[in-house]
């Protein structure tokens, strides 16, 4: 069976989950530390990010979007309807656009610091590196959703998924990011009534069930985490 | 005709410039400053990054990897062997894996560094935010570059191209940085023999040729730059 290596809070193994999930698709899930560097998943990847994708055929796949195009590719031709990429060139670029604008700004400016801070530095051991959480961190994230919550409700009010017409894997990396922060209570939904009727579309699907289910040990989710009414 | 918003050395839109070429398509160069928040430009990119590619169509496209594969998509259909993609998933995603440790990785850990210090911070005002070149950036760059110069000899010796057999736009990903370095001659080329042939073979292109003539007022080209065999 074809083996995904990630973390519960890691958000671009969470854009795989999710995609792995819209296209009935099963893999072995392997926990790794994104805070340790293994010497064997170097190997799989040289950047040493998560997710690792192993598919049945052997092939080795890493990162968030290399593996989402990578199942659009190989698993999305028989889903009819649920492509999540579009058909043409222009909307598939503005699809790739915004998955890099998700999982690279986003992430780097809100999700990277609150899953680090509140998450991982609880989690590692003094070898490992652990510190005291860095409130500074905290607040620049606490400060960027908000830009972001904006931009998504930006994009929601003038089209019926973030990227066009059709759900998109643009929606999936967003909301991947989204549920990291939301878990976390980070998530000022009263600033952004378009973004928030978004998410209650988005995580209403079958496909982010395993997500709302996830849990850790020592951080409870916020109170609405798995409400699909919010 | 199309329009291509770049900077001579953003090594993103030399990424594009190259791919262009390779696909015998001419586009307008508009020549835009990155370090300068245009409210024209955001509008057609909120990352505010150059490339910016506006096609015949009006389709607005933007960054290094997006436009490139729009490029493979809508122009590269026609170009029979030089697809610049491979036809199978797994290679595909190589491709892309590669495409983003240049772009992102080595783009964000040596040429990020010198182009600004070097090259972007003797063309900013100090009304566009001028400051002294920073020696530790300048440090860290040519520290990493090694590292990088030697992933490439490592690919280069066990592949014909970079991401494989055939030539794509991992190779292209990784000379667009590579050119903006050595033009500013940073790049260390007696440690790795087998990344300065990779490098040989791909400068001698003809769609390098147009990055090869470029010049900048009061940064002269390394002596080597445009030398077809070094």
């Amino acid at each position: 069976m074809a083996q995904l290596h990630h973390h519960p809070f890691s958000a671009a193994s969470r854009f795989v989950r999710l995609v792995l999930a819209e296209y009935d698709e099963t893999a072995d899930f392997i926990e790794e530390k994104p805070w340790v560097r293994d010497p064997a998943l170097l190997l799989m990847n040289p950047a040493g990010t998560l997710p690792i994708f192993v598919d049945d055929n052997e092939a080795v796949v890493s990162g968030g979007a290399v593996v989402a195009e990578y199942l659009v590719e190989t698993k999305g031709a028989r889903m009819g309807e649920v492509r999540l990429m579009p058909e043409h060139a222009a909307d598939r670029a503005e699809v790739r656009r915004l998955v890099e604008w998700f999982s690279r700004k986003l992430h780097g400016e809100v999700t990277d610091y609150l899953v680090t801070e509140k998450i991982y530095k609880r989690r590692m051991t003094p070898a490992e590196g652990k510190t005291s959480p860095d409130p500074a961190a905290i607040r620049a994230a606490r400060a960027n959703i908000r830009y972001h919550l904006q931009y998504i409700g930006y994009l929601a009010s003038r089209r019926n998924w973030l990227a066009g017409r059709e759900l998109t894997l643009a929606d999936f990396a967003a909301a991947a990011e989204i549920s990291c922060i939301d878990y976390l209570g980070e998530v000022p939904w009263d600033a952004d009534e378009t973004a928030k009727a978004w998410y209650a579309r988005i995580k209403s699907r079958p496909s982010f069930r395993s997500l709302l289910t996830d849990t850790l040990r020592g951080v409870p989710a916020s109170t609405h985490y798995a409400d699909l009414d919010f």
